[in-house]
């Protein structure tokens, strides 16, 4: 990571354990730690704004965060601006439609939920923006480390819903990021 | 079941194959074919009422009817008053959310839906009364058969919702007659 | 948690840890530690009665207590009457056989059972209450960390029983109680 | 078979498709089709008794029965004494504890079920004879076309269970017969 | 169907079995049926063209086309330009390679592949364009109706990559369309 | 186990950790430790010699020498005679081909192998003795915990031969006692 | 395959459907029907030999016999002398033993086997040659359409075994060819 | 191991946890750690060279080298020439095709990789050299520890690829060596 940060990038590195933040830091000048995002980012040149529009991170549980945010991180470091959308589980349908003007509003959804993993079919039904769905390792016993997830945004019920490995926050932003870009960036 | 219907009792015969039904009806006199829910009913004793409420079945898309349906056969000749919401599935949300009342009016509400089976979750978010999901079989490639929607069923983030095994209408309809008897009934 | 007790409410946290016990104890005035049901409670307000009959919590094996008081916690708190039969598997099945009135002076019972999770379906053909099944990770090998028993009980021959996750007894304590209910009951 | 026929001694073909029962029959000079079992015996030997006891075949629901004939004419043709009980799935359990001296009086018992597979641990219990388990394919949606059963009876909580492959009543009978013979057979 | 078309819309019917074809033909006036696709569509509307860009459909072998054919139809029907890529599997590497032109001047990339699924992760190694993957079931063996393919998709080693069901070709046409869109789209 | 041991019974603990057994020891007079079977023992009675032959355990590796110990001291303690056939594996074949002799002496065998659980085909095949298969989990990647080795067992070539639970040493040891009985003892 | 027979070439068809197979051979000038290995050959050109030695084929039970024959077929047209054993399950060891002079004297071994799928790590244990082993379909239950036999071999206890997809005769016949090409050889 | 170094033989261990490797060379004379390949080696004989040509070791990413380097060690230590080639990734695919003169100078090819497991497809559509492939358990979520490679390698579109247990890097190494051999070598 100093290797690349000696270029002068900007470099992400996610997945970072804990124990080993603080070496990371030492080791790399300038990186921070972006805790709940569990990354460690050097930002030493301007973020450019290639985007057409938003990228909207919405998240079912306050568990399925650390995964939404290193999606967040991804997409804004990848030059888009990033919206966020927290805490809208299905069985509060409420909260989410009451923020319908905001998944309008944005180009591109990245939906981040664990459990039965219902949320990216429900959100894929009010807007027609495209969803990328990461399903996370969040629930236990039959949810099988993500696996009910997965299943169930596979298998959506509404069109329109993409879908990435479990856990994949920044799968899910680079997607997004690409899927955001004006066609003749390179 | 002819032999079953010489005692004189009501009798339930789910999961008849459309080629036998034919069959069954000249074997057994006063039976009737309810094609939808692919069963052969007997009705010759009236039907008592002994529920405390009423049974609400709520199918999520048209190709889970046949499932639905047997398990409204089965709850109301088992002496249950019973109602149907259908084609509420998740991907429409609005649709479920007219007709919140109508789950209030219930007092045990059976959920059938197919693919990421998210429609138990949504709707035991909306009430205060007992879910029995139904997992059907309906969809393909990594629906697995019904696997998905009985793992999002399982994993349920909303509380008060339990499972029968995969297309298990009879089950579930049976559950729901017990959940709603007087507790003095035998 | 103590953001919670603060509203004066009766709060229940499930699956607390035994090495932050300790620490929730200190931060939240009142709280009491139940042991065995690996949770911790405020109990500030009295709890009312709003239950039609007792809910019945039954279990296999003296490994299966753990989720069975996780379940028993759970309804007395909403407001049921509580009764248990423990360590009736059915290697023994004349311990259950003897308690056989329990079953009926019941409204609703919840059977928690590892292994090969035979137990459910042994109650349910012993008695017309509604039975809630929670399968256990009580196992190895071919126990799949609760897989079996989740799968005995998904298939269970005997008519009325639902299921919930492996070692839900939250979920299985809470449903419980949605049955038990007045109708009336808000 | 025919071939085999011909050297004189016993043979016995499982599995054998109804579509070609007649055509086998034609074939070989005093076959019997053996229609529940689905089978086809020649019997030109009589069949020496070399067992220290009785070989019990026990069995769940009607649909196991091909699959527990198979095993019960495995070990009568191998040189057993045979019986049977039928019919005692544990939803009905007090039909298997009025057999309860039928269970002591064998010397072995295949207990053969489908489902949760739930009735092998229940027969454990009950007697201290060794128990060779069949799963059955019987059941649907969970079952997974007796992988359900199978497990159940993998992780019974009572010892002295061994397993045969799904459906192997074959495989039953004829290690049910090797554990009946007299030590000194050959 | 014709009910839909009785609108004056334009209406798709996906995996329209070979059998029913004739009938759906005459019962909808206008309609054609698209072979390779497995489709039949009334096309009664001109078709605004209402994308970005151009929708690129890769596929790797001949047995994937009827749900490469899916997906293209489903894109060039809900507005958008449509290019295709045959028969550019990963064991013959320089055929895609010799067509990277064609990659970088779509604005979105949908790529079709059964067997191990390799393909979308060397498109998107070759390109910076978002791909949407479609697992295809065609194999055999520990394929497993394509789940072979769907994990290698989901644990693409390129980033940029989304994954839809197993044969929907049409949910990944549909959401390249999403993706194609002009942002003001409605 | 105190407590048990107290009646004067013999008393078997199997699975015990080795950070509880000094604990153990000390709590327990009259205990010893059973290192590699992993066990822990108080034998204050003479053991009987119940059975009509010797139990056998054939093990194939020096990694399943744990189970292997676990089920001929389950064995022993229940009143048999019990021989070891140790490190026969299939790759090195002659090995048991040297001990044939041994196998016919026996009147039930226990074998015990993990990897590809080839061995008790092999051993059924040269013998007309019951084989009790016990599946281990010693292996890594395919053989997923012991689920290769219990499918080999499962799906064994050879007639004969029944399965427990993967690493059930205890329940091989068991049935074989019972398997071994003579038909009169209790 | 006609257009492939026109270029002069010797052309291989495997998995070629009965029912097809008449078409095949009228339209195919020259082809005839392997009827066991199920495949249609056009032998025009007269087949060198490119290989170093003898591909020997090696296949447990009659059953596995089709995929046997598609794999010596497959090495043949190849350019390779091949050799067969047939008929050596494990259950009947000395069958095998009684032909290591034929294993030595190959330069490379297929080993076809279903079921357990154990025959490749005794083969692998008796000789120094390399192993190719191909699991089959055969069996039935929890043999789970070849998953059994496939991780047996992949869990080989003896080295120089490796493995390809279930029934891929060809496969394993094409991998032979490789390795027993002179180096030279293009 | 100090056993089998003092007989003079060369000798390789695999699989050495870090935490045991300073005990290892303590109590062996002469042993040497392989740090990459996580082995620990007693050479003590010069290494015959048996071999037809070079064994080549592709692998995919930098977290696949130590399953890599352990077939290199594996192979150079049976006695055969090694050559490397790392991090070709199909991700970027250049780097590979930059390496074919490198592929067809090998006798065999070892390819090692995680993920979605597409190396071995690509490598073996562009050479005609036996390739032995090895999937890594590197990965998460949906790589299941493995098995999403193991799958894609199983059903590489590409002839000629066999395959082996996860992380098995000895199993590769005896496995190429074995195919490399004179066929005169014993």
């Amino acid at each position: 990571m100093a290797e690349l940060a000696r270029t002068g990038a900007n470099v992400l590195a996610t997945r970072v354990a804990d124990a080993s933040v603080e070496a990371v830091l030492k080791m790399v000048p300038g990186a921070r730690h972006e805790k709940v995002a569990r990354a460690v980012v050097v930002e030493q040149q301007p973020i450019a704004d290639i985007g057409r529009g938003t990228v909207l991170i919405v998240s079912a549980g306050t568990s399925d965060l650390p995964v939404a945010e290193e999606a967040a991180l991804t997409a804004r470091l990848a030059g888009n601006r990033v919206e966020r959308l927290v805490d809208v589980g299905v069985a509060g349908i409420h909260r989410l439609l009451g923020s319908r003007a905001a998944l309008e509003a944005s180009s591109v959804i990245v939906v981040v939920a664990g459990m039965e993993g219902a949320l990216p079919s429900v959100v894929a039904g009010l807007t027609s923006r495209p969803v990328v769905a990461v399903p996370t390792s969040i629930g236990y016993g039959a949810s099988f480390g993500g696996i009910a997830a997965l299943l169930g945004m596979l298998n959506s019920c509404a069109a329109g819903v993409t879908v990435v490995n479990i856990d994949n926050g920044f799968g899910a932003g680079y997607a997004a990021s690409l899927i955001n870009r004006k066609v003749d960036a390179k």
